[in-house]
C-alpha cells in the first residue's frame, strides 16, 4: 500500500536517482551503450526540467552509467539549472540555426562513439534518426524504455496524482456550482480554472507553469454526442441533457481527470437507458481493472455490454488511458491491446455512449490499480439523482 | 503592397485553394506522387483545422492532384468537419491503440500505391516513417514543401498578422499600464491576457481556442539576463531596471510579439550603454531587412555591432525569427543561415543583450519585408524616455 500523503513538492533527489538507475539497468540489459530522449515528457520524467517541442531542440544523451547529458540551446542554460533536479552534464549549442561546427548536431556527435548502440525514442523526429543513422556510425534501436518506466507509478508519484485528484475534484464541484441554464461555456471555464490555478499557487507557489494546466468545460446536450466538440465558447447550457462535464488538469507536472454527465431540471425519457447502459459498461470496467488481467479483455468486456444493449454504433473511444507526467498517455484500456494490467498503473475508466440528437453519456475517473483491485482517486457525484441538478 | 486592411477572419475558400494550388505544382515539379503532413501548423495551414500533438495521429495525406485525404481517429470526425475549410476525404481509423486490420497504418497503407514517390517533412515522427519504410514500398523524400510555402505571407496572410500585431500592441500598452514597483509577475499577466482575450472574442466570437495564445510578461531586472526566466510566477518589478516585456500571442491562428525593456523611476548608470548598444544593433537589424540581403548577413552585422562594443560574450541567441500560423517558425535572421530575404516575409527584429548583474536588454517587434524595406506592425515605446517609468 501507498503510505505518503496527497502531495505537490518536487521529486527528491533519491526518487530521481532511482527513475535514471532503473533506465540504465534496462539500457545494459539490453545491450544500448545510450538512450536519446527528444520527448519533452521523458525529459521531464527525469530531470524535472519542463520544456516544450520548437525548432530549437532539447535531447538528454543517457550513457548506460554515469551522468545524463542534456544538448541545449545556450539560452536555455540558467533555465534547465533553475529547474532540474538532477545531475546533468550540459552540453549548449550555439543556436538553432547555426554556423557550421557549432550546432546541436555537432555538440550531439561529439559525445557519441563510433559503432554505439543506441536506443530511441519512436516518437523522435525524422531530422534526429537522419542524423543519428547518416553521421555517426551507430546501430539505432527504437524502445521505449522511459516510457515503459512510466507505466508503472512510485509511491511519490501515486502521492502527485493523488493530489492533483483532490484538487480537480474540488474543481469539479466549482464546475458543477456552475450547471445552470443559460451560463456559457467560457463562464464556467473562467470561474473553475482561476478558482484552481490560485488554489495550486497557494499550494506550490513556485509551480512551473510550463508543467501546468487546467481546463475546465461544460458540453451542453446539442453538441456532448460530439466529444471532442469545445468549438464554440459561448455555448450556453441547455434544459435537460445530457450536459458533459470535462475536467483535466496537470498540477506541476502530475496529470488526472474527471468528467460526469448531467441534467438540468428534468431527465429526458431518451436518456435515461444510455444513461444506465454507461453506468451499467462503467461498473464493468471498475470490476475487471486489475492486477492480471488484460487490457483488451477490459475494453472488450466493457464494449460488449454497449454492444448488447444496441449501441454498437454509438462506441467512439477505447475505456481508458494512462496518466503520469501527462493527462493522456499509454498504456491504454482498449480493444487489441493485449497487455497485462499491473499494480500501481493508474487508468482513466471512461467508457462512453454516443447519441447524434440525444447527446453524449460518459463518466471518467482517474483510478488507481492497487494489489487486488483499484481504487478511485477521484470524487464527483455518481447517481442521476444527484446529476440531476434543479435550478429553473 | 498590401491593400488588405488588418483582419480576424478565416481564410476564404480560394484562399486555401491557392495553397493546395502551389503545394501540388511544387509537388509535380519534385516528381512526387503525395506529400505527407503530420506537423499541425502545416495541417492548419492547409485545412484550417487545428490539433495538437498526442497519441492518435492525424496524418494530411495530398495526392499530387486532387483532394487531400485526411487520416483521423473516428472520434474527431465531427470536430475536423465543424473547423475544416477544405474539401477533405475522411479517412477514420477506429482508435489508438486498434485491433489488427483498423489502425491508422493501415488506413494509410490503404491510399499508397506501392512504388510511389512520397515527401514527408523532416519533423515527421520516426514511427511513422518506420511504417511508410518498412510496411509500404515507397520511395521517401525529406522536403520542407509546406514550410517553404509558409515563408512567403499572402495578402490575406498579412492581414491576419496585422490583425494579430494591433492587438497585441493593445496589450502591450495595458502590461506597461502594470509597470509599478512591487506589481507581481502573474497580476501583470493576467489582467493583459484577460484584456486581450475578451477583445478577440469580441472581435471575433468562434476563435478557435486551439489556434489561440496569449503570453504577457514582465521579467525584472534581477532575471532579466536570463531571457527565458519565467519560472517565479510572483517575481516582484523593482526599482530601476532593466525589466524587459514580452507579450507574444496567436489570435484565431496567427502569431506575433512585442518586447520592450523599460525602467522604474530611475535608469541605473551601467544600464545605460547596453540600452544604447541595443537600439544601435537594432537599427542595423531595422536598415539590412530587405529583400535580395543574405539573412546570414543580417545576424552578422548586428551581431558585430555588439561585439565591438564589447559584448562579445553577452549575445545569447540571433535576431530574429518568423511569423506565421505560429509565434516561432522559420525562416531565422540567424549566423551562417545563407538564405536570401524576399518581399512578404514577416521576422521578429529582437537583437538582445544580457549582463548577469545587470539585466537584459532586448526590443523585439514584427516586421514585414516590403518590396524595397520593411514595415514594423508592431506599435510600442522606442525611447529612453518614454521607456522610463515614474511610478514611486
Amino acid at each position: 500500500m501507498n503510505d505518503l500523503p496527497p502531495s505537490v513538492n518536487p521529486p527528491s533527489e533519491r526518487e530521481l536517482d532511482n527513475r535514471l538507475s532503473k533506465l540504465q539497468d534496462n539500457m545494459r540489459a539490453s545491450n544500448l551503450d545510450f538512450y536519446i530522449c527528444h520527448c519533452p515528457d521523458n525529459i521531464y520524467y527525469l530531470t524535472n526540467f519542463a520544456n516544450f517541442v520548437h525548432e530549437r531542440p532539447f535531447i538528454l544523451l543517457i550513457p548506460k552509467s554515469g551522468i545524463p547529458y542534456f544538448v541545449i540551446p545556450r539560452l536555455e542554460g540558467p533555465h534547465v539549472l533553475a529547474r532540474s533536479l538532477v545531475k546533468l552534464e550540459q552540453v549548449c549549442y550555439s543556436e538553432f540555426p547555426a554556423p557550421q561546427g557549432t550546432s546541436w548536431a555537432c555538440r550531439l556527435q561529439s559525445l557519441i562513439p563510433k559503432g554505439s548502440k543506441i536506443g530511441v525514442e519512436d516518437t523522435a523526429p525524422a531530422y534526429l534518426v537522419r542524423m543519428l543513422e547518416g553521421d555517426i556510425d551507430c546501430q539505432l534501436v527504437y524502445s521505449p524504455l522511459v516510457d515503459t518506466l512510466r507505466e508503472i507509478k512510485s509511491h511519490y508519484e501515486i502521492s502527485r496524482i493523488e493530489y492533483t485528484c483532490n484538487w480537480l475534484s474540488t474543481g469539479h464541484k466549482a464546475l458543477l456550482a456552475n450547471a445552470k441554464v443559460g451560463q456559457t461555456f467560457i463562464e464556467a471555464y473562467s470561474q473553475t480554472s482561476a478558482l484552481l490555478m490560485a488554489q495550486l499557487l497557494a499550494d506550490r507557489p513556485t509551480t512551473n507553469m510550463l508543467a501546468t494546466n487546467i481546463h475546465a468545460m461544460i458540453q451542453p446536450p446539442s453538441v456532448s454526442h460530439d466529444p471532442h466538440n469545445f468549438t464554440n465558447v459561448f455555448m450556453p447550457q441547455e434544459q435537460g441533457g445530457p450536459h458533459v462535464t470535462v475536467i483535466t488538469g496537470k498540477a506541476d507536472g502530475y496529470g488526472a481527470e474527471i468528467e460526469r454527465t448531467f441534467f438540468l431540471n428534468s431527465v429526458p425519457e431518451n436518456a435515461k437507458r444510455p444513461f444506465e447502459v454507461m453506468l451499467a459498461a462503467r461498473q464493468i470496467a471498475f470490476d475487471l481493472t486489475r492486477p492480471g488481467q488484460s487490457m483488451a479483455e477490459v475494453d472488450r468486456q466493457v464494449k460488449l455490454c454497449v454492444e448488447s444493449a444496441g449501441y454498437a454504433d454509438n462506441w467512439l473511444h477505447r475505456t481508458g488511458h494512462s496518466f503520469g507526467v501527462t493527462q493522456h498517455e499509454g498504456p491504454f484500456l482498449a480493444e487489441g491491446y493485449q497487455r497485462e494490467i499491473q499494480a500501481n498503473m493508474v487508468f482513466s475508466i471512461e467508457p462512453g455512449i454516443y447519441l447524434p440528437g440525444i447527446g453524449g453519456f460518459r463518466f471518467s475517473d482517474t483510478v488507481l490499480v492497487t494489489e487486488d483491485g483499484n481504487r478511485c482517486l477521484t470524487e464527483a457525484p455518481e447517481t442521476l439523482e444527484e446529476l440531476t441538478i434543479i435550478n429553473q
